[in-house]
């Protein structure tokens, strides 16, 4: 069974805990997941044996050939009613909907389509995270796939540095250039979320878009920077100096270096992700600077840049092998700078492996 | 009155239209419209006397005063109780949610936290568009932003062109570098989207991610690019030839840079957007073309990439002075290449106004 194949049968399998017969997959990624269709515009029916169909509109006919050569599909405007008129099972099964992506107005639209196919009297449960629940554990495929974006994100820094790329009179917009177009030249597909090149008192905003701002010399430069390569993400942050920055700063890249390492060691399977924030969360309360870390250390990282598992003190999360998150604690000193660190990091038996593998120690340039 | 004040208060004539007493803004665009702050987390109550109420979480303290400082706000990770707390119309008054923006589960949320707020009495009305129809009409100020957002694409395309940035041997990737870069460094803030470069065959596919194909002689490469600027997108799309492309194409070029031609001429206030859409594709259809323009003509642009109104067939739209929209004719020819060219248009008194301005006469490099 193809890996694709495999991940339907899995969500397959989860259509019984729900009572559905079927999933209406409408979130973008979700799709792309279950059937290698990356357009912009569709829905995907997996039905509770496994078999799939997907509808898109005229304008991806040709890329749904391609991208999706093994999943029946329809072409069509109206993608629920498309989708629906391919359905096995019986007419009154109950068909679920992923809550977490139908709008108000979409669950309106799908309502009056259901009605148009005939399917109205099929119950619509509203379900959350199924395919994400399948997407958490990543196989081999994909670790390869996010491996390689984090590679990009890894020879681009380097060679960023190595060309001087990051030095006093520049400006964070001239830096962000640079960096995604080491990244595009390495290979990225894309910006995985918009770079940060947040340098000086910038660095207290922890998504501050890069300005006109020239770096100075006693500065803090935050760079945090992602690529897509085959549909999957990065995710990265580094924190360099310029000529010797004030010693609280100083004091608090030591804290977060500590705590990201610590984060970092503190992965593996079977630990509780609210734990894992809070390895890191400790040290740099117990340093003082609790009230300057205001968002949690992590999230996971795969087809979104931002999906399961939190890394938060109220997630309810457990690592499992084949989790990928990123570990990123930070202290934000407002009006002075910021720190961030982080890394992407895979949940492997026995511990944690970093992806993203440049250096953390302090780069003084 | 400031703009944002002016805008806010359109919004609360607005809500007498749909009976609430206040409008819950959670998209995070309308919110930067209304406010001027543009975190991701928050969410805006609207009353229905233009007073207004932003609650966001500690991550975006700094930020929130910095750009809405007019507006009250509530740092709360419980947005809406937040934002509820300072509501001032009646308990029960009904409020008013965006229905394009909520999720299924954003919305079953809600209801708990209105619980929690004690304004469980309220009834919720589904609403949809109520800030998309006041943002439609560009303020000057805006005008003058997306003309930056503009001038920086053709600013960009300009220093490609000159630099000798699209020849043969050179990989689509690679032109997406430079590209996005020449972009950067105009003063874009990141991508408006995507870019697209499709080189030969590729141009058959409307939405290509540039990959490691070389150009060639004889190819048609198609370039879709748009940037970002103080919050605003701007969209262009060029296509040019390497050496001599097959008749059929040149055929084809022309068929789109007259449909191009025709439509932005045809643009001006109290034109329907489906007639606008006919006039080019009347002119691809009758050249024999028409099946292999598979999509709607364009768009709006402003504070998202693609907004209101839709230039389609099926749109209902009129035109009216201070939108601004795209006209984005194309020709889509499988296993041969591809052709589109698009302007960002302000319908201005007495016409249309094209606001990304190089030329569409083929270029062959």
């Amino acid at each position: 069974m193809s890996d694709l194949a495999a991940r339907r049968t899995a969500v397959a399998a989860a259509l019984a805990d729900v009572g559905a017969g079927s999933l209406l997959v409408t979130d973008a990624r979700n799709i792309a997941y279950l059937t290698g269709f990356r357009g912009s515009g569709g829905v995907v029916l997996i039905e509770d044996d496994g078999e799939a169909v997907l509808c898109t509109d005229s304008r991806y006919e040709l890329q749904v050939s391609e991208q999706a050569p093994d999943v029946g599909h329809v072409i069509s405007r109206e993608y629920v009613a498309g989708a629906l008129g391919r359905r096995r099972s019986p007419a009154d099964a109950p068909i679920a909907v992923e809550a977490d992506d139908l709008t108000l107005s979409a669950s309106a639209a799908l309502h009056r389509e259901l009605a148009r196919a005939g399917a109205d009297g099929a119950p619509v449960i509203e379900t959350s995270g199924i395919v994400e629940g399948v997407r958490r554990a990543k196989d081999e495929g994909e670790l390869a796939v996010i491996e390689r974006a984090c590679g990009v994100v890894d020879t681009a820094w380097t060679e960023l540095l190595a060309g001087g790329g990051i030095a006093a009179g520049r400006s964070e917009r001239e830096v962000a250039a640079d960096l995604e177009h080491a990244m595009r030249l390495s290979g990225s597909d894309g910006v995985a979320f918009d770079t940060i090149v947040a340098s000086g008192p910038n660095g207290a905003f922890p998504h501050h878009v890069p300005g006109d701002r020239r770096l100075a010399e006693g500065d803090l430069v935050v760079v945090d920077f992602g690529a897509m390569v085959g549909g999957y993400a990065s995710d990265c942050t580094r924190t360099v100096a310029l000529g010797t920055p004030g010693d609280r700063l100083l004091e608090a890249y030591d804290v977060v270096l500590r705590a990201q390492h610590a984060g970092v060691a503190a992965v593996r399977p079977g630990t509780a992700c609210a734990d894992l924030d809070a390895v890191s969360r400790d040290i740099i309360s117990g340093a003082g600077f609790g009230e300057y870390f205001g968002h949690s250390l992590g999230h996971g990282v795969g087809l979104d840049v931002h999906e399961a598992p939190s890394v938060s003190a109220r997630s309810t999360s457990t690592l499992s092998d084949g989790d990928v998150i990123t570990v990123e604690p930070g202290i934000y000193l407002p009006g002075l700078g910021g720190i961030r660190i982080e890394d992407t990091v895979a949940v492997v038996q026995g511990g944690g492996r970093s992806l993203t593998t440049t250096s953390t120690a302090l780069a003084v340039l």
